[in-house]
């Protein structure tokens, strides 16, 4: 997977990152198990400073998204059941992501839609 | 409609402030019109710096959810069709919450539940 990285995006650059890795576990391009390239190489290969890479690393990691041993470096995680910290992080996101939506005047059912089709993004079949 | 703040919680007070206004408004608990304190007078009553209380309604104000004028103060706004902007915000953030989560190992249909169950917090009939 290639990261393409926006340097004039008001998004960090770390963000950037985490984000688009976490896209390409959701769209099934980085499966259980496939090694991620260590901090040092991805930071040489996208000229960025290697505590940038290492930030979005530990949030990944933070998230329960990656795991990494000192033996074989960074991979995707075998997810297991979620936790309820972390099915009450969604809640949160989507609590505030939604109500800013509907105090902005959109339609309950639009946010639906909206949301329908971000899910078909990742998961087709669902 | 009442502030509760939670000065050991990891959410900025701007943040808990902007966000219980925005739950507010869409739970119709603070309808198209409805005069918020004065950034001075709602510093006082929670007795925090009032810049904190600028933030939350500087934050409030970009995103089209409230307006300020010289002569009436805050005010919540009559809502109208949202702007692409709106909806691309929508978007964004619904791509990373739910990409995480099933990064995570959450099943589609369950993010399609908490979703819905959000939805219903805030407006019952949808």
């Amino acid at each position: 997977m290639i990261l393409e990285l926006d340097e004039y995006s008001e998004v960090p650059i770390f963000q950037q990152i985490h984000d688009q890795i976490v896209f390409g576990i959701a769209r099934g391009e980085l499966p259980p198990g496939t090694a991620l390239a260590s901090v040092r190489s991805l930071a040489m290969d996208l000229a960025i400073n290697p505590a940038t890479v290492k930030k979005a690393y530990d949030l990944l990691k933070a998230e329960g998204v990656i795991v990494t041993t000192r033996r074989d470096g960074s991979m995707v995680i075998e997810p297991g059941e979620p936790t309820p910290e972390q099915v009450a992080q969604l809640e949160g996101d989507l609590k505030v992501s939604l109500a800013r939506a509907l105090a902005q005047g959109m339609d309950p059912q639009a946010t639906k839609e909206i949301f329908q089709n971000v899910l078909n993004q990742f998961r087709p079949a669902n």
